[in-house]
């Protein structure tokens, strides 16, 4: 109540609120150690052993704090500082902290801990905001665990029901409503509480994991909204033969067949001004032997573009290569996931943008190419990202790096935004 | 002695010869137990049980005809028809009884009861040849369990060392040297017999695994050698990156690498006589993930031809390619197998075509796309091999099949032929 009061009798100047470059730094390294690997990365798949412990960890960080620790029905964990006026809509903040299997140290971990360092550096501070500011950690938004990511997320903001995303299950028949109830174990203390709630504003912080900001030598990227992508799976059955006896007058090559088709794509996708990402990156060959012309191939494109019509003309364009070059195999295509691009409303983007210019970080508007959570939070409240630099744009890689100075402006710009949407009427 | 002496009264006329067409077709069948599989294929593998099993099979039904069965220190196994002048090198006929492990009713065990047949029908008729007459089963044709194939004959005819063979060892780590004591195991009252001895010619009756015969509506292939191949493993290494943050400008995507490599190379090696054949069989992408870029890439390319000088001139078009169109990724490439062409003498295909024309039979000379033991025997005394038609030219494929009475006619042609090179002054 002491540092209430205080606070109440504070001129609630953002500018004081200086967050510890060095306690964050040491904080990843912390929990690097939550499932880390021999080659200096992490494994730390959704609610297994590794990313349980993380969760215990950060609940005991926040009771330390005396923040309220709660858990959602979809095992959304919220590290809650109240606020001034309690039944006002909370600013919250946050990210994830599973990885995937061959995760870095820095991704979904750093948007946790950089929120918790705002939120501790305004207990530390004495600053009481008028809102409260919850600290998020979203569960499974890697997907590696349990398919498709971002399912906390999706379901806190209505766009998965919760019997859906419960009855998910991992490659051992593990189902994410089983474990959840791991999670509840595991902090037998937290509150329960409901999903859907109304947030004033939601705000991540994420490394870039692409490599422009740390070309242009810019500290922190305002993030303006997510791309969209595209998943499509193609199928191409020819026929097994011998490769020694059959000619090639009367074969029918599925890989020849997918080599071009792949090539055509490649070339008809082309843009000058290299915004569209067309990405073969799963590549299956049947039966996969020296001997034997492949009878089947199956691989899978991801298209991205910040730009809806452009992801349906490359659908079309796609779709129509498939109808025409298929080499005398059949081919058919599904698409196996499909996310349209979102932009972020102007509120909390603008509020980056002023408060890096304050803190005198060279910024720059970016829009993000990889799915975030805040892209499903966009659909229930005004969101935003705060991008910092990562080494060669490396991520989803053991070799994963920021540096300290980075994650520190960006947790910086991250308290100073937080700060005045709590206190903002 | 009977039979003996009753056929030195005889006049030795191959027209008298007539196998079993029924006798043969049921044989198939029964064999087709050993290994067989639900979707009516076979998978025998080298000197696993259902491959014992056959081996002893054909064991028991050679002793039934009075024959003698013996086995080498490398596991083929000799049926031996005594001649009347058993001193002579005997003219030896076979093939192979283990299968892929998606293998079909009749690669390879059609050239051993094909020649257990010729023997048969010799032995019933009491013809008994001059020469000693010997159906081989090699061991290790298809190379599935101990690579590589064809190690059998290989080091019958002294161009593997037999003690690199026994060293060869399964996935299991299970050696050849101690599967073959599981072979003398199983057939406790066989001879031991030495390697590498004189041998007066080798025919091996096969089908053709390929297209051609059947397309040309033949009943006899008169096989006039064996095409070479060369088997190359490129590996392209460039740079995993997120799908959807980073631009194609700076992408080392290994799979687009590949691909255009790949292009290059089938529109190089195109031969307008259609006689090269080029197969990419095997095809790897890593980490082969839907939102990474290719950061590596392995390939294996096929190549075969009947001309060494054509192959070793694709060998330096491929090594071109490969130092020219790299993409920006780092490539190596190395040679996995090697084997060049041979041409067989004229002695047993000659034999072979004017039989089949004194049978009536439809024959054309065709080139071997595939490996077999006569190309090793090839090297040790006069060899040929006959081919008979197979549906759609399928095989290594459980849908593999041959019409009983193209077996019939292969055979027939077989026992005729082996008849005059057994009766030969």
């Amino acid at each position: 109540m002491t540092k209430q009061r205080e606070a109440y009798d504070r001129d609630p100047d953002a500018t004081d609120l200086v967050i510890r470059p060095d306690r964050l730094w040491q904080r990843h390294m912390d929990f690097a150690r939550f499932g880390g690997t021999e080659d200096g990365g992490v494994c730390r798949l959704a609610l297994t052993e590794p990313d349980l412990a993380a969760h215990r960890h950060l609940a005991d960080i926040a009771l330390g704090l005396g923040l309220r620790v709660q858990l959602d029905p979809v095992g959304n964990m919220y590290l809650r500082l109240e606020g001034r006026e309690p039944d006002l809509a909370p600013v919250m903040v946050g990210s994830h902290c599973d990885s995937q299997p061959t995760g870095g140290r820095f991704d979904g971990i750093y948007g946790v801990l950089a929120g918790l360092e705002a939120i501790e550096t305004m207990v530390e501070g004495g600053f009481v905001p008028r809102r409260p500011v919850e600290c998020v950690i979203w569960n499974n938004e890697e997907g590696s665990r349990f398919a498709p990511g971002c399912l906390g997320s999706s379901v806190f903001a209505g766009l998965t029901p919760l019997e859906t995303a419960l009855a998910v299950a991992d490659e051992e028949g593990c189902l994410l409503g089983e474990a959840v109830q791991d999670l509840f174990a595991a902090i037998p203390e937290a509150e329960r509480r409901a999903l859907g709630t109304p947030v004033a504003a939601f705000l991540e912080a994420h490394i870039e994991q692409g490599p422009v900001l740390e070309a242009e030598g810019r500290r922190i990227g305002v993030v303006t909204g997510v791309q969209g992508y595209r998943r499509t799976e193609v199928t191409m059955v020819g026929r097994a033969d011998h490769s020694g006896t059959t000619p090639r007058s009367r074969r029918q090559d599925a890989f020849l067949a997918a080599m071009n088709l792949c090539c055509r794509m490649e070339q008809a996708l082309h843009d000058d001004e290299d915004l569209l990402r067309f990405t073969v990156g799963r590549f299956a060959v049947h039966p996969n032997a020296w001997s034997v012309v492949p009878g089947k191939v199956v691989f899978g494109i991801d298209i991205r573009h910040p730009d809806t019509a452009t992801l349906e003309h490359s659908d079309a364009v796609i779709a129509g290569l498939i109808r025409d070059r298929a080499d005398g195999c059949a081919v058919t295509s599904r698409t196996i996931a499909s996310s349209d691009p979102v932009t972020f409303p102007p509120l909390v983007p603008d509020l980056i943008e002023v408060a890096a210019a304050q803190r005198g970080y060279s910024a720059r508007r970016i829009f993000s190419g990889a799915g975030h959570d805040a892209r499903n939070m966009s659909f229930h409240c005004p969101s935003g990202m705060i991008f910092v630099p990562c080494r060669g744009g490396i991520s989803h890689n053991s070799m994963e790096y920021a540096e300290p100075e980075d994650l520190a402006a960006g947790a910086q710009v991250l308290a100073d935004v937080v700060w005045q949407l709590a206190e903002a009427r």
